[in-house]
C-alpha cells in the first residue's frame, strides 16, 4: 500500500507511525502491530498507532526515529506492508512461562532492545517476567555478554584494571571521589565510570560535575587513564552496554530492579571497561535496596560467580546502608565533604573508613598486603589530594582545586529539634525526597547536611540538619517536605513505659 | 511551575504531556513520571514524555486526551506540579510478588485502568503479572464485579435472561446467528452482545453487520429484547465493562490472555446484561486457545464457580475446535451458511448439531425437558427464520431477508489438490491468515469456503477450498499465502510404511 508521508514532530520513544483506521483495516492491522515502511531503498519496521482524527485516509504520520531513518520528504509516497513482530516477543513469552532462554535467544532479545525494535508494552513484559521468573547463572552470563557486545569495549595498553561499584540505595555515598585518587596515586589504573541519579539525591557523576567535565569520549577515558591513572567519568557518554538505558526506561516507572538484570547491567559495564579486579559494595539495611543479610549474601555470591564466568575477579563488601554515609547529601555538599577529607579532615569517620576498606580490598586483590594501611598512608600523606587535582585538571576542571572552590546553594535553613532525646532512626528515602525537593541533583548547590546521626544525643533547639537550595521557593518546599516526612526520628530516653497494672491482663 | 500550553495533535493512548528536559530537571521529573496539569480550576494528571527538540524550555505539549480535558487555549499558561504514581502501581507490584490483592485494591486498579491513568508500561506489567501469578476465585469475583461497576448495567422488565458465549479460537463459529432466533422464537429473552474480530477472520458482530446494524445503544438493546426477544448486538457501543478494551490493548501485542482476566472479562459482560442462564462454549483442540481436556475442564470449573458467586447459572460445553465449524469463514460467507440452515439446508451438520446442543442446554437450564428436540422443532418449522427476520428488521436490516441478499466478493479462486489422499489435518491459524489476507473481516465479502474437511477423501484436481475477495490484489496475496502455508494437509493412503528389515533393529 502506498501512503503519503507526513512528518509528526513528536518522539514518543517507540519507533512508530500513525495510520488511519481505514488503512489499518485494509491491511488487517491493529494498534501496536508492525509495518515495514520503505522509501527509495531505505526500509524500517515501525509500530502502528491508529488514529482517525489527526491522520487522513491515505496518509501516514512518521514520528521521531522513523522520520530520521526513512528520510522521505513531506508529501512523498512511501510503501507500507504488514510486518510481523520481532522474534524477541516469543522469547519474552518463553520467560513468562518460566522457561530458560538460549544464548541465541538472549542475543536476539538484547539486539532488539538496543535497536528500539520493542515497544514499551513488550519491554515492560520483559522486565516484569524477568523480575518474577529470574534467570539462572548461564542465562545471566549470556545476558551480560550480549549487553557488552552491543556497545563500546575499552582496551588499555597495560593492566591490571581496578574498579569498584556500589549497587546503591545508601544516600551520601561519595567514596568514589576518594577511592579513585588513592588507587591511582599507588600506580593502579582505575577508569571509573559512574551514573547520574535516577531516584537518588545525587549520583557520582552529578557530584563530580561540580568540579570537572564528566562527559568524556572513549578516547579521553583511555588517554586520561593511561596518563593519570584514574578517571571519574559519566558512563552515559561512553556507550557502554547501551541496552541498559533502554531497559531502565521500563524498570523505572515500575520501581523494579530485576535481580538478573541488575547483575548483568553492572557487570556488563565493568566488562566493557576491561576490569580485572572489582569490589562490589552492597549497602544493606532499612531504606536501601537490600533489606536482609541473606539477600545481601545472595547478591554477593551471584556477583562473584558471574565474575568468574566473565574473567573478572570480584569481591563484595556488605556495608551498613541504613543511614546516610557521612553527613552531606547533594552534589556540591558531597564534593566538599570528600575533598576536605583529602585535605586532612578527620571526619566523617564513616566515609574515611569505608573508603579505606574498599581501597584495601582492591590493593589486596592486586597482591598487596595490609591494603587498608597502604590506603591510609596515601590519603594522609596528601598524595591522594595531589592525584585528585591531576585527575580534575585532566578532566577540564580547575587545577589545584580545593574544597573552598565548590559553591553551595546561597539559601539555607536549619531544621531544629522541638524535643530532646536520641536519634533513633534516619529514613533514607525521606531524606532523599527532601534533598530532591530542594533541587538536588539538578541544582548542584542544593541538598542537606546532617548535624545529628543515629544514636546521637539531641537537645531541644539544636540543629538536626541544614537544607541548602539555590532557589528560595525550593527551599521552602523542601522545608515543608521535611516537616511532613520527619526524616530524622528523635526518641525520648524512655523507649517504652510499661504501666504496673498491665501485669493484671497477662 | 507555569508553562505555556502548546497543542500537539497526536494521541498515543497514554494521557501524556511533552516537557523540555530542563523543566523536567527543575521539577525533579524523569520520563514517565506524572504531573498535575491545572488551568482555570480544571485539573488532570498526565504522564511526562521528555523532549529537547520539539518542545522549548517553558512550554508544555498537551497530547490527545490531556488536551481535551484541560481545555486551555494554545499559548495560555498552565500550572504544573509533580504528581505521584497512581496507587495501582503498588498493587501491580504486589501481584508481581505473588500476593493476593484485596477487594479495594482491585477496585482501585480497575478504576485507574478505566480512567486511562495507567501508562502502557504499567498496563503491560499488570497483564504480565496476572498471566504469571494468576488470581484466586475471590480475586476473580472482585475483578469481575469491578469491571461491571465501571460500565453500563442493563435491567429488563422481566426475565429470565438467556445468554451464551464462546471463548473463541475455532474459525467459522457462526452459531450465534442461529441460537438467538431459536431461543427468542421460544419466548426466551436473549440480548446477545458479541465482539468484532481481534485476530480471528470474523467476529460475530462482523458477520451480523453484513445484514443489520450492530452498533445499538443500551436503550435499543433493551427495547428490541423486550419487543422481539432476541438481539444480535455489538458489545463495543454499549459501554459494558469498558476496562476490557483497555486491557486488551496490552494483551494483544503480547499475544497473551491471562486466565483470570479472560474469566472476568467474559463474565463481567454477561453480568452487565443481567444474564441468568449462560452456556459457555469452550472449543478445544489444536489451533484453538485450549489444547488439552484438562485445561478445558479447568476453564469449565472456573466459569461455573465464578457464575455461582455472581448469581449466574453457568453450564459449559467443551466442543471440538480443531478444525473450522462448518465450511464458511468470513462475514458474508458465514451469514449465508447460517441463514441457509434456517431456510432449510441440512448441512453443514457440525453447525446444526452444535447450535441445537447449545440451545438444548439453555432450554434445559430454564426448566424444559428435551431441549435439543425443542430447538430442532423450532429450527425445522421455519419459526427460527421468521424470528431471525424480525430481529434483522428491528436492527434496521432488510425485512424478509434471505441468504440470497448477502453479497460475497466478486473475485474468487479455487485451491486445487495436486495429489490424491485424505485430509489429515486443517490448520486453523493458517486458514485464518488466508482469510484475513483476502480482506476479512474488513471486506465483508472476503473469506473462504472449505470443500473438504478432516477425513474427507480428495482426488487430485479437486477443489480443496475456494477463496473469495473484494479486490483482486488481495485475492492474489491470499492465494500466495495459501500456497505457502498449506492450511489443509492431504495425506496419501499410506500413513506410515514400515520396511521389513526395521524389525532387525528392534
Amino acid at each position: 500500500m502506498k501512503l503519503k508521508a507526513r512528518y509528526i514532530d513528536v518522539d514518543t520513544g517507540d519507533v512508530s507511525v500513525l495510520m488511519h483506521d481505514f488503512d489499518c483495516a485494509e491491511l488487517g492491522l491493529r494498534e501496536k502491530d508492525r509495518v515495514k515502511v520503505s522509501h527509495e531503498g531505505v526500509t524500517t519496521v515501525a509500530i502502528v498507532t491508529t488514529s482517525d482524527t489527526i491522520i487522513q485516509k491515505g496518509e501516514i504520520g512518521l514520528l521521531g526515529a522513523t522520520l530520521k531513518t526513512i528520510g522521505s520528504e513531506d508529501g512523498e509516497l512511501v510503501d507500507i506492508t504488514a510486518a510481523s513482530k520481532p522474534e524477541s516477543v516469543e522469547f519474552i513469552k518463553k520467560k513468562m512461562n518460566g522457561m530458560e532462554l538460549t544464548t541465541e535467544e538472549i542475543n536476539t532479545l538484547i539486539a532488539d532492545i538496543s535497536s528500539r525494535a520493542l515497544s514499551n508494552i513488550e519491554l515492560s513484559a520483559y522486565v516484569t517476567s524477568l523480575y518474577i521468573r529470574g534467570m539462572n547463572l548461564r542465562e545471566t552470563v549470556d545476558l551480560t555478554k550480549a549487553m557488552v557486545a552491543g556497545g563500546e569495549v575499552m582496551t588499555f595498553s597495560n593492566g591490571p584494571i581496578y574498579d569498584h561499584h556500589s549497587i546503591g540505595g545508601c544516600p551520601g555515598n561519595k567514596i568514589t571521589l576518594l577511592v579513585v585518587p588513592i588507587m591511582a596515586a599507588a600506580g593502579c589504573k582505575m577508569p571509573k565510570t559512574s551514573s547520574r541519579a535516577i531516584s537518588s539525591a545525587a549520583g557520582t557523576s552529578d557530584i563530580v560535575e561540580t568540579f570537572a567535565n564528566v562527559a568524556l569520549t572513549p578516547t579521553e577515558l583511555k588517554t586520561i587513564t593511561e596518563k593519570v591513572g584514574g578517571v571519574l567519568a559519566w558512563g552515559g557518554s561512553l556507550n557502554l552496554a547501551p541496552a541498559d538505558d533502554l531497559i531502565i526506561k521500563a524498570e523505572y516507572p515500575l520501581g523494579i530492579d530485576p535481580h538478573a538484570q541488575l547483575l548483568a547491567s553492572v557487570m556488563a559495564k565493568k566488562k566493557a571497561v576491561g576490569a580485572n579486579f572489582l569490589v562490589i559494595d552492597i549497602p544493606m539495611g532499612e531504606g536501601t535496596k537490600v533489606l536482609t543479610m541473606d539477600e545481601a549474601k545472595t547478591y554477593a555470591r551471584d556477583f562473584i560467580q558471574l565474575g568468574e564466568q566473565l574473567d573478572i575477579k570480584v569481591e563484595c563488601a556488605i556495608t551498613y546502608g541504613g543511614q546516610p554515609l557521612g553527613r552531606a547529601i547533594g552534589p556540591a555538599l558531597e564534593s566538599i565533604e570528600a575533598i576536605r577529607i583529602m585535605e586532612g579532615a578527620k571526619t566523617p569517620n564513616s566515609v574515611i573508613e569505608k573508603t579505606l576498606s574498599i581501597c584495601g580490598m582492591l590493593f589486596e586483590m592486586g597482591g598487596e598486603y595490609q591494603g587498608v594501611e597502604k590506603a591510609r598512608q596515601i590519603l594522609e600523606s596528601g598524595k591522594a589530594l595531589k592525584k585528585f587535582q591531576e585527575i580534575v585538571a585532566a578532566q577540564g576542571g580547575k587545577p589545584d582545586i580545593t574544597s573552598a572552590d565548590i559553591k553551595v546553594g546561597q539559601h539555607s535553613v536549619d531544621v531544629i529539634a522541638n524535643q530532646s532525646g536520641y536519634v533513633g532512626q534516619i529514613l533514607n528515602k525521606a531524606l532523599v525526597r527532601v534533598a530532591r525537593t530542594a533541587g538536588s541533583p539538578k541544582d548542584k548547590g542544593a541538598g542537606l547536611v546532617l548535624n545529628k546521626k543515629t544514636g546521637n544525643k539531641v537537645d531541644k533547639g539544636e540543629t538536626i540538619f541544614t537544607i541548602y537550595a539555590e532557589h528560595d521557593w525550593k527551599l521552602q518546599e523542601a522545608l515543608k517536605m521535611a516537616v511532613r516526612l520527619e526524616p530524622v526520628k528523635i526518641q525520648g530516653m524512655v523507649l517504652a513505659r510499661v504501666p504496673a497494672f498491665s501485669r493484671v491482663s497477662l
